[in-house]
């Protein structure tokens, strides 16, 4: 936690000359009620997240509060309606709880959390060593829970992180999402929003057990008055294996075929195509692996919202079924140093998805204050680059490479 | 060459679409000779270098030749312009050597590859082992030499490499290096460009001895009519310990200052600024390394083109003395199983930089038909990514952090 409250401190000093709050503005944010309600879930939140009330009080003391509100530029507003939005849903949980009748930003907090400890309850079973798991807030409301086994006796690093995030968009991340959303205007400077969601990556440390990620989350952009302008989900889980057997692709890819089917039989096809086309290494012109699903926008054009929720819910659930019994098969399978090698190859492969194409790691690192490292986490332990490696003709790590650059059909 | 074969066959199969050549510009071309030239000089050529001839012929055969005159795109002429050019220079190698007369093209890529030839049998003096020597060539001219020395005796991996190319920029491309070089048209969909360069990254196995990274190109862009529109220099060298001694990155900067100083007193302060901002690894808020030099666009409203060469010509020739004595020092000295690992994880921040942030990566892999591997011959053999890894206060690795985060004045 030291690095992530330094970072928390140096970015508040960064931001620190935009918080013009004005006094009127202020009473109205209970800024009070919320860092109490912070504190009391998290008690880190209180240390590393800057108190603004001095700011406010230097601001009424000098008699210029007036000429600051004049001053707020449009963004500046805007980030302050984010954090009364985190203000107004930290309240509704403390005072009602959440329901079925609560705002979805509420609901999917809830309900990825509860999967994450589900997740987590099942990754240590089969490991038999701990996550570390590191609460942290962020500045403007919102925060995470990241969780962490590095070095265990299955895993080589396993990440289940869930975030949530009240924050302003700069341009440039806009821009990236636009990609996915065509419906965003690219011409704003800034735009505020809420995001939450649940990432995963686990790296097992067997060559035969493949690596897979997963990512579900729920995105709302907010109109500068702070209403609620446009949401949407997204997510998807693919797997990467370093050594291929059909049959665990097929049984992963049939998992999300169930999950998919059961709310629209168009979706798998779709979402399968889909995660062939977004896992790609373009500049090595091959997939990262052997796919799953992935989809974005799905908004009310596609479906009404509470379907929608349900659908995300059956597709996260699917993963414990559609992924534990192939680690369970492969966990313990013999294997040489030249197989442990070859995974260590595709290792830097999976870094340089991430890296270079992932449009998700580009966004977070640049978001204003995002936390790094529950970013990085899906990177491995340990990669490896070899100058013009190429695998055997007609070997296996031959045969992985064949199906990455030309994606089978698997259900 | 197995991989790097199959990229250009895929490459140009992609291409060849494209290929719409009329006749009466087939015959300028000279083809046959500057196959035959490319062929003599690198054996690999003909086979990889998919022949244009077959395609001409159908053209013509079709009597369909007028109709692609007219039907050629502005980029489509570009391309061709820019394979003459290749041809044009091919024969003038042939015929006249190069001089002091020849056009900078020819001279700074004679340059380049005596260095290459001189530093890669230092190293190799050095290390006891044996560079791998690739020569591969590009569909519409120029090629290059890379030299990878990989697990030796002191380098984990080694990489020094020159690359001609006769190009196309497509737009994205254009927009990254208008960052460097604002002349440069943003809304031109493709540009026709020349660049030679030096590129180098060593990476020694002993954490006591330094990382370091060098580079030093020639740009030219041509004009839709193929004459040379602008030319540039750019480049640099850095230095990126694990471990930092202070003795070390004295020596590196300041023989890096001597080589500027003979040419421009104001040369060593201002590129020694722009290497500590270009080489941030701006999510992690830190220098790379201890930085050296790096600039760009050093075009002729800084100084002449003549002067300019022989800067670079300098700049070039100090590596050796610059970095050998460094590594001498450090390459056998004692380490522990703690200090490989951080070693391993200053690597991970290397991989960062150059897969995240560096521009030049970033228009290798955006520029059709480069060479992957040849890019990203800088990526270490092995690197490591652990979860909130802080180093112990007061310590070693500790201060190397406060420096990374905040550059010193090293001469």
């Amino acid at each position: 936690m030291a690095s992530a409250g330094r970072q928390v401190r140096r970015l508040a000093a960064q931001l620190r000359p935009n918080l013009k709050i004005p006094a009127a503005q202020h009473a109205k944010r209970q800024w009070g009620s919320a860092q109490r309600a912070a504190s009391s879930s998290t008690p880190r939140a209180a240390l590393s997240r800057p108190s603004p009330l001095p700011l406010c009080c230097a601001a009424v003391a000098l008699g210029i509060a007036a000429l600051l509100t004049l001053q707020l530029t449009t963004a500046d507003a805007a980030r302050l309606d984010v954090a009364f939005l985190a203000d107004k849903d930290a309240q509704k949980k403390r005072e009602a709880g959440v329901s079925d009748d609560s705002p979805m930003r509420l609901r999917m907090e809830k309900f990825i959390k509860e999967q994450q400890l589900l997740i987590v309850k099942e990754l240590e079973a089969v490991d038999g060593k701990r996550f570390r798991r590191d609460e942290w807030t962020r500045k403007n409301g919102g925060g995470g829970i990241t969780c962490v086994l590095q070095d265990g006796n299955v895993f080589e690093k396993a990440g289940v992180g869930v975030s949530v995030v009240y924050g302003t968009l700069p341009k440039p991340a806009i821009q990236k999402m636009r990609a996915d959303h065509k419906t965003l205007d690219p011409d704003v400077e800034s735009l505020d929003f809420f995001a939450a969601g649940l990432s995963m990556v686990l790296h097992p440390k067997n060559p035969m057990a493949p690596t897979v990620h997963l990512n579900y989350r729920y995105f709302e952009t907010a109109n500068p008055d702070g209403s609620s302008q446009a949401w949407w989900f997204g997510g998807g889980s693919d797997l990467t294996p370093s050594y291929l057997f059909d049959e665990d692709a097929i049984h992963f890819h049939k998992t999300l075929k169930e999950a998919c089917d059961s709310h629209d039989k168009t979706y798998y096809p779709r979402f399968k195509k889909w995660c062939d086309k977004y896992f790609y290494n373009k500049h090595r012109g091959e997939c990262r692996g052997v796919g799953g699903i992935f989809f974005d926008d799905l908004d009310e054009s596609e479906r009404d919202q509470e379907n929608t929720f349900a659908f995300i819910q059956d597709c996260l659930k699917s993963f414990i079924p559609g992924y534990l019994p192939i680690l369970e098969k492969r966990k313990d399978m013999p294997f040489t140093v030249k197989e442990k090698e070859w995974q260590q190859i595709r290792r830097g492969k999976y870094v340089e998805f991430n890296l270079v194409h992932d449009r998700g790691t580009a966004f977070g690192l640049n978001t204003p204050g995002s936390r790094v490292e529950s970013i990085l986490m899906s990177l491995p332990l340990t990669a490896s680059w070899k100058y013009m490696h190429e695998p055997e003709p007609r070997s296996r790590e031959q045969r992985l490479v064949h199906v990455l650059r030309d994606p089978k059909e698997w259900v």
